[in-house]
């Protein structure tokens, strides 16, 4: 089964706004064996809509569109779809029955005229129920059942909830399920991870093995497909199970979550506390730390010692290393992970000092160069790093390597 | 003039990648007075790239094409061009040449076999050169004039160049030129903006308006269309002034720069330093200031303190006043913005104390309540918000508050 997503909305085709909902309706429409074979953005216009639609016939079994199902002027998917299908729309007194009830129960107020609209369906469409708006979505079989739209609000918090009823119209033509597993890996580069794991999916078909990497980490993301549930899971087990053998623990969760979240659970697990002294990162350490919910269990404190008298002044640094090795280097981040854990009276302390760019760079310490330090009871452990890229990049990879640290002290 | 953009790739339909060149592609073609009437993506297959171009081609006479140049089997824009409008593919020596020799300059060494796959083009194309990399860009006049297909390499960074050439050719056929203002709003939210601005422009068809609301930020869009560039640049500037007029100090730029570079500019221009003591925020604010290249010229350091014995150990916040008001508290803000200002010696101080949720709120002191202090020579300063959304969304609107307090303190 092949499926075409349609976004409607002329604010999709400005440049500041793009569509979203799409990819997360690729990773549901693949865990149900539907491919998805394109996608398209088209404005608030019905002959827009029902070419889209048409053409989109013309190569899926499903059609996919969001939004423009509200009840404006400018909701113009009931149009397009009774155009592109050659349909009348029929006002269905029972859908405006309810719509207004939904109303009256969400607002407390009496439903504007306007509402009305929604109430024109194509004639044959089926209704699938709006648990948070007021807009219904549709769901409507074609062709005498060789096409099917499924029709959806824009919102998420809104076409989500809807589409678990979609999910169970559409579980009887998946030819195939598809189970998805994730691998999340830090302190491997992408190179390194694809020597280690490429021994077992060069060449193989299924499961589908992808490498995404970024400054944050390394993730791969294995899809297998099958007739049954019960294969698919097998086989993506069994691919996830040999790429573990080898990635070991450089993979630091196999869910859907990063590695902040992870290390703020081991930390809370193993009721252990944490400090942060941060220069060239300038404060993402503790902001990824804390937008995690509940980071206040361990994280006691954070410092960005931009300049060398907070980092004297705050964090004890001693002023002679900082003239004799330079604000970057080894002693320093040693000293503001002490520092800060002696402080913050923390279990852990993190220190990071270097240069994240553009400006600042030497022959001797380039842009990119990041030493990094974690004290604790045991003593005090630096690491020098040489990172790519721009400064927010520089800042991403240099917080992930701080986190993977502490990670591997904890496990 | 209409356009469509087609995005090549069926890495693009995947669940974690989406097509971003189209936005700036949709921004360029604006200020050349063309409009994008529909965007596609499609994978990479000569057949959906032809139908794509086909379906395109009904209702558009601009055809911007991205990915599928490069030399590899997996790329299939050429033939699908070829496809889509019945041309052959011919070999070009010409291309072929300078191909193997800027890919000898680039990377010293031989050309591999498989580049000659980029020198067959369709017939009637006109290269685009490549500054960056070996795959050259075609520029295709077809239907006697009536369409023009551009195919640009998917890498922003070399089709950037490439568009130069693209919009000198362009430039003939916009029957209008686009200008664009922007205003970047702190201190009201979007409905306040709207009520001051709406009467000027309601009912207004050109310049169009749009006004755009995140945590971040209010952005106020312009858009104004005329026959020549200077028609449309008096159009776009009248109707600036006008807001300008109405939400004076509120516009913090007419740039599209963001707060932290404008906060950063002012006081490198006044010669003022700043430290920051956060807790609800978590760093967020020391983030964003960094994230500024130079920012170590104005910003001496940040303290996250997260735990009630940091607010007081590091910022002398009196703890007898966290007993009595909590730490989320008017007096509390004020201690941490005086503390931090005297712990790092500097001009300006800003303390942030709140409830970032989704936990810890209370009946009195709900999710989403933030007090910022702010100290500076003449006195300290405290505002009471209430901001709504979720953990991350409390962050980013607490950051852009404390970060225009300091603005309007400085201007």
């Amino acid at each position: 089964m092949v499926a075409e997503i349609i976004a409607v909305g002329s604010e999709l085709l400005s440049p500041y706004r793009t569509d979203t909902n799409s990819l997360e309706l690729t990773e549901r429409l693949m865990e149900l064996g539907i491919r998805v074979n394109g996608k398209c953005v088209v404005g608030d216009n019905d002959e827009d809509i029902a070419r889209a639609i048409r053409a989109a016939a013309a190569r899926a079994q499903i059609i996919v569109i969001t939004g423009g199902l509200g009840p404006t002027n400018d909701d113009k998917t009931r149009e397009g779809i009774a155009k592109a299908l050659k349909l009348n729309l029929v006002f269905r007194e029972d859908i405006h029955t309810w719509i207004k009830e939904r109303y009256k129960q969400l607002t407390k107020q009496d439903p504007p005229d306007n509402l009305a609209r929604m109430a024109f369906v194509p004639e044959g469409a089926e209704i699938l129920e709006n648990t948070v708006g007021t807009a219904p979505g549709l769901w409507l079989e074609a062709k005498e059942g060789y096409l099917y739209i499924i029709a959806l609000p824009g919102p998420p918090s809104e076409w989500r909830p809807m589409f678990e009823r979609v999910r169970e119209k559409l579980a009887q033509f998946g030819s195939h399920v598809f189970s998805h597993r994730i691998l999340r890996i830090a302190g491997l580069r992408e190179s390194q991870v694809e020597d280690k794991i490429s021994q077992f999916y060069t060449g193989v078909k299924n499961p589908q093995v992808t490498i995404l990497a970024s400054p944050e980490d390394v993730q791969i993301h294995i899809w297998a497909r099958a007739r049954e549930r019960e294969e698919a899971d097998r086989l993506a087990d069994e691919m996830k199970k040999k790429f573990l053998e080898v990635l070991k623990e450089n993979v630091y969760t196999d869910k859907d979550e990063p590695l902040e979240k992870v290390v703020g659970d081991l930390l809370r697990e193993k009721g252990k506390t944490l400090a942060v002294a941060e220069s060239c990162s300038g404060g993402l350490l503790a902001n990824r730390i804390t937008n995690i919910p509940g980071s206040s269990d361990y994280f006691l404190m954070g410092a960005v010692t931009y300049s060398n008298e907070a980092k004297v002044k705050v964090l004890g640094v001693k002023k002679k290393d900082i003239e004799a090795h330079g604000a970057v280097s080894e002693p320093v981040a040693a000293q503001m992970a002490e520092g800060i854990r002696r402080v913050a009276g923390s279990d852990f302390g993190i220190g990071i000092t270097g240069i994240a760019g553009p400006g600042g760079g030497t022959p001797e310490k380039p842009v990119g160069l990041v030493y990094i330090g974690i004290s604790w009871e045991g003593g005090t452990e630096v690491k020098r790093f040489r990172f790519p890229g721009t400064r927010l990049q520089v800042k991403m990879y240099t917080t992930s390597s701080a986190l993977d640290m502490l990670r591997r002290k904890l496990i």
